[in-house]
């Protein structure tokens, strides 16, 4: 089995019981979007972790040790995302890049944000001009190593 | 003169005025990462605010007049960045975007956050076992019309 | 089930029931535009809508579940579109672009035009020398935020 | 020279001189959507309405004759658009296209919107919860020949 | 089904059938070049004409309702051709497309040769020195609009 | 010098002397396609020829050595033209490629039409409903080799 | 049937009667090079061959048939190839390509190597330091024709 | 200097002097081919070719030292070629790609053609139906190792 | 059957088994790099090898007649990998291949390290920083030949 | 003053002076890699390591300024490279860099070598049968955090 159909399945038990992912990491005592991540083939999960889900959603064993595998990370089908929401992060990605970067090099100096020791949350800002979407992305500064 | 030119004289101003973006932010009373990112020629300035801009740097008056009008918006040569930094924002966009776009939803409903009616803080966060960088993305909430 | 097969389904019951996107538009209450919109997996339904859907083309339910699910939107299989109705706008962006940013620029400010807070309307305008399509897009102007 | 070379001069006229597309366009009798067309190298002018241009701007004669050429069209760098406000015309391609394709088959048949025998109007309406753009693009509508 | 479904179909009914293009042709009285676009899914045919294709290829129904519909026109799987006969039209277009644009504009003006009122004659001209193929590509002119 | 700076240099020198590739075409004796692909650096020119062109436009004598030499071929800046006027010969390829195909495989067995020994037409058919652009490519065929 | 399957069913075939396409050739009495050509899709045969290759490989008659159709020739999924040996050829074209044109221009004049009227063949070169593969290239030179 | 710099004065020398490749190879003693690859920077000289080079073009001496330097190597600027004589190569590799791949495999087993100890040779074959260019590749077999 | 399929079942087979590449290397006696390789479809065993993966996994005899044949190598499914871990030697080759290839030229003279001629071994070397991946590229210099 | 023109000066002034990066390496001490990565910006320098480049290669001190600066990284001008020597370390990414993910998963589970903590060390090891080039990776195990 391809690490895609195991995907596809876990979706389908998801509409199909009327589950959201905040409810599925609620009962597996993780993030939100940590557990989105790993549903959607971007991240692995433990034995036990692997085991609730596939309780939770019904799920056949097999799916449940794909999930604990290592995936090919990557989830996009083109290089620059049509979807617009997500398309936006390229955007701020494309414009901010620049000034984002001169700023983190005059705050830490060389190096960069690690996508790896890493975290993301996201937030609901209410605001009577109309809700915020507020992203928060944490990741270890790591500096330029010299050698 | 093209903005690409005004550009490189302010980084070459501010380079010879040994001037960071945040002490340039500090006089103008913006955050340092909108006017670096006017500066990188990604927003526009009101006529005071080009015209301290000037005044710091010591540019000539053409410049202070492009830094008023709207960019051609968007800094990187290549599709997919090289520069590790802001490849690591591509990454995470290919990587979490899909599983952003799905706990968005579960939220929001159908909708985006916005790149326009938006902001961006970076913080460090100190920390033992290695500094953290925080990047912090605020953007309006904004639903899909149906018609 | 993706949304691909769910699409493909209610196109052939449309061929089948001879069915144009208008009559269904019509029963919906909603316009032609976003109801072609909505079947073409490019925006959500409500449950009531999608219910309709199901009801007027006898689609087996999960396919009115998917109806009111957030797709991932984009559904053009390339880059530039090769086909010659799409590419003619493809082609306005790409001609006409740079001019009607100056000129939205010059009424508005910097901004640009909602693909959100939007909507579409299709007319035809009789021309003796050849009927015309007219097609509006009507969008917010959602100015940049300095910060 | 060059086209591009003489755009980048009637740009910095305009800065100079402090002019903007529609004034230019009162004068010369054309819709300013056309005339920034003209003037970005996107479309040909006449003999007296280039030396109105030349004259308005104090451009030198040779860049008149070259605002007479038709021009090699197409003014983006990029196969997608990094600015957002010109890639929003993009989104609107890649996510209504299809639908858009399907609504205007179903109302004229087999054929095009001619996007050379073809007009844009640029709106702004008025509006308390954020005024909006609109956008007319108006083309012949040209059935697909058979034979 | 599909429309690639569909043109698989009849490639596999011609195979078995042993049919010529030109022989499907002559029977439905339309230019075989037409008719080979119509059965490779690049044009639409009337009722009539698609039912002559189905009694002729012995297709089923929903084939002769899909052979009516307006096709997602293109139907090459690069962007740039490997196949040897069609990368010739490209390699054409290449090099000879500027200088042909050259010439059309200084025969016509601005404007172009239209893909949509337009029709396409390949004749094979005798030659001792090895046949030559003419193609012949007949479009309507279509002078810019100015407004 | 580079080809380029050549090219440049006819084009200027044909904008200031008023001439068109039709009018040196006639001087030359060769036709006004061929001629006008010569100049813009896509074919190769005689001794003569080149010395003819020099004269009538008063270059210089390098620019004349470079009209002999065998150009690198190819005139456009990106895979797809975003000329309208060239788009469409693209066009054609991209939709009318495959039927072609076809159609030269039953006239002439399997084999191309070659771009080589190969020449190009371009005549205007007058209609009263519009005139016409008929463009005659004619190319050897040649039959693949079996060995 | 695509011509995809039929490819494959001619290499299940070959594994499991553990023959080669030399071992075909000499039978058909064609060269190696050709035969691996025409099977694995790019190139055609002729009515005798491919009922050799039906009965030596025992496919089904319909795959026969395949045989003789002109293929839709290119046989790679990546604009550059990412295998090794092929690779090299690609490597070869990319840097000794320019080179290569000088010479052929200066011993044949302006034209170009048809890969059409052309044969490969391929040799081993024994040599103590390692054997060599020798590849020959064999085309007919078509001069440019002037019109 | 850049070493492009150093091929276009090297190819406007040659131009000047009315030199050949082929007669600059004889007076240092090298392949033509080879000697065309090193003056168009995809090969590096000893100090004594180098010498010869700069003596026999009256080049500066940087322009000599240049020439004995690793050069960063492909001098094509586009991915696929769009000159017609560099172009075959490349339909060469995507058709005979394959065939060409099994045929080596069968005759050497698994490894490769090496593009690094490997020599060009072009010959003229003189043919009463048109001369035939002949490029022989002659690469060393480098099999895999396995580990 | 295709190499992907036969990929898919050991992967499959050895998820079922809960075996690693290193177990499978140790009992054939090979590296596990290497082992891992010509499992994933990137080399060729022989036939004893094949026979023993065959055996280990309990796959059917065409796979192992599969494993022994020359793959189509490249396992990558987009230009630029996406995966983290894979993306990061595409940085190091973006980032530092000039600078290595300054540094090898230095040291070797003009050639290059074999990727044929070629081993890969991986260690972990404990840290109490965090441990480290250590990845030797171990190939042959090849020194580009003379002609 | 860009990082590419100061790049080209520091190699010109090496040229000149006859100096290699090794040497360079060996004043500031640092390892050669490291030296010609800064040099060829793509890394940062110290004020200390930066005098000592302007003093030994006769550098004016905005140059010096700019090697201490961070610069964006990436130096290819192509995604594929075409340099035979750094087109391998692609190779070796696209063919084994699915199965190095496979063993070090096995070997450090989920997580990636770093980039940024990391070293390159290269080294000759002598070899009867040609020369070996080592080339050591070594960065730092990340394992991906959960949260």
């Amino acid at each position: 089995m391809k690490r895609e159909e195991c995907t596809e399945k876990i979706i389908d038990a998801m509409r199909q019981k009327n589950l959201t992912f905040e409810e599925i990491a609620r009962k597996i005592g993780k993030h939100k979007v940590w557990v989105a991540s790993a549903l959607h083939g971007q991240a692995s999960m433990s034995k036990e972790e692997s085991e609730k889900v596939v309780a939770i959603l019904g799920l056949d064993p097999e799916c449940g040790r794909l999930l604990q595998e290592c995936p090919y990370k990557g989830a996009l089908s083109t290089t620059v995302p049509t979807d617009p929401l997500i398309y936006r992060l390229y955007e701020i990605m494309a414009i901010y890049g620049v000034p984002m970067k001169s700023i983190v090099h005059e705050m830490f100096g060389d190096g960069i944000m690690s996508a790896i020791d890493f975290e993301i949350d996201i937030r609901k800002k209410e605001d009577p001009k109309g809700d915020r979407v507020v992203i928060e992305l944490n990741g270890k500064f790591l500096p330029y190593k010299k050698w």
